[in-house]
């Protein structure tokens, strides 16, 4: 029975994706073409394990015993042996993707699945050539996975459903929550969606209408609570009395009204972004972004603690009617 | 000395607003055409302090003191007689909000600061004949603006720079975070942001890519994760190693090709909404809105509280070296 799962690249993406299969209960092989990345990896597991069980975000398994999942391989091919999941983290090149599926095409069986944690290439970018090409697919986290649940699973148009599913399965099985694609896209869901309100940041700071950290404070402050455990739909649904289709008919048209002054790119590079630049140093110096990277990290860990315990308390109960304090929003669509 | 804010309209943002200032140490004066409005808001207001206390949302006060300073007035007269500023929170209609600010202008001495709640309306599209234009502006919340600190402040062409200062510094004295626009637009800074996104959403699903659900999962346990701490600007200034301008040096040319492919707009009623709503049906019975609006606000509250205790803990320091457990993102442009 193959109980484990391969990292192939043990990059930044691949050190942290050893710490959720092995979190999950998977026994996990590390495997990387520098020896040297497989030992930093290592280190990075063991150094960041205690304190994720201290938060409660190892379910309830100790560091010591998901430690003892991950394990060195010395070949490629041990790697792979017993594998039923190969999650490939390599560097963003295609040549480097075609070179390494072949590779794992050829040396396991035809049921394992072969994913890729590319952002930037589409999966049908490098598997066409492949026998095997039916089970491959993109599974790209946003790191560090083990504190972001989300996960795109994009199929090539030769990926078998089934094989979506069975990632869906076990990706959700290790407390991920996967995203699954009906068919492959640039930027796939994520980088689309945040895309799109980039390029709306820098308009409305490059047009003059308001400051970089006007823009964040909209977002830390206001949209992004909301979001931190809704999503844009749910959001909407339950904005306008009677849900969606009712917040449609109400504010479709001023949505297209702002969408017909949205219709212009604003340039980033050169004066837009030497000017938002200087507005963050101002805000924090560049000698400290490493720093506050740690800042980040950690308010990422507190609130993925914070939401394993509201999901506990509230979720199940769907809104408790002894709580009778409520503010509906109705006559705002915001 | 004026220490007294008036609540012109006690609607559904009206009486959140009420909190606010109360919570703040402001006396509050509420007044509405309808005297109902006014008793509801009361026992809205009464009846929500003693939740907010207990999650420790009243800054230290207790849900009897912040009560006792707030009053219904028996005219708009006596409810301005005192005030520093008027939140004016009436139905959203540009006639309406014309004959609204005119008697404020006329009531008020000039000193005194005139806001609207709206958020539909540019604030030069009902003051532009007022003698005391220059003291006219929007303050618009998201609601509900106790648990949301975000408040857009929008200035019409003739409203004087110290106007909108007074207001920042009013707000930010009671806890809001405000977001000061140098010059007005159609959906401010928020509900263009939110739009855009949107739009990218509504199309993802419209051209089959993803389901609604599927959307949502990107943004609650994705994108919204780092939103609810950090603007978009912040994050990508931490997502390259350089900041941000080496983050516009990498990425930019992906999200331009990106762009290229967004600029079409999906029509959102007809039988996509129909898709959605039934997906949504399914997720969610549309008999349970109500009561998941219920738990929206609670979560809101537990999310408010996990803030406040986040920011004492870490904010301050900025990084903590003594953690070393980091896991930065330069490989990745999400």
């Amino acid at each position: 029975m193959r109980d484990c799962v391969a990292i192939v690249g043990c990059g930044l993406v691949g050190r942290a994706w050893a710490i959720c299969f092995a979190r999950g209960g998977y026994q996990v092989a590390l495997w990387d073409s520098a020896p040297r990345a497989v030992s930093a990896a290592l280190a990075f597991v063991e150094q960041a394990l205690p304190e994720l069980e201290s938060l409660g975000l190892l379910d309830g398994a100790s560091a010591a015993v998901v430690r003892a999942r991950v394990a060195p391989a010395e070949s490629l091919a041990q790697a792979l042996a017993g594998a039923r999941h190969v999650q490939e983290s390599t560097p963003e090149a295609v040549e480097t993707k075609r070179a390494v599926f072949a590779e794992l095409d050829r040396l396991t069986p035809e049921d394992v699945v072969l994913a890729s944690s590319t952002s930037a290439l589409l999966p049908s970018s490098f598997t066409e050539g492949l026998a095997g090409r039916h089970r491959c697919l993109v599974a790209h986290p946003i790191n560090p996975p083990y504190l972001v649940p989300a996960v795109e699973v994009v199929p090539a148009p030769w990926t078998d459903a089934a094989v979506c599913e069975r990632t869906r399965s076990l990706l959700q099985g290790v407390g991920q929550a996967p995203i699954v694609m009906q068919r492959e896209i640039d930027g796939f869901v994520m980088n689309r969606l945040q895309g799109a309100l980039l390029q709306e940041a820098f308009r409305l700071v490059g047009e003059g209408y308001a400051s970089a950290e006007d823009v964040d404070i909209g977002v830390r402050d206001g949209l992004g609570l909301r979001w931190s455990f809704m999503g844009p739909f749910e959001t909407i649904d339950l904005n306008a009395p009677g849900g969606v289709a009712d917040y449609v008919a109400r504010y479709e048209a001023l949505y297209r009204r702002l969408w017909e002054t949205q219709q212009h790119r604003v340039p980033w590079a050169g004066p837009l972004t030497e000017r938002i630049e200087s507005e963050r140093d101002a805000l924090l110096a560049r000698s400290r972004l490493a720093q506050r990277q740690l800042w980040r990290d950690r308010r990422l860990m507190a609130l993925a603690a914070h939401k394993r315990a509201a999901m506990r308390s509230g979720d199940a109960a769907g809104g408790d009617p002894k709580s009778s304090h409520t503010d509906d929003t109705h006559d705002i669509h915001d």
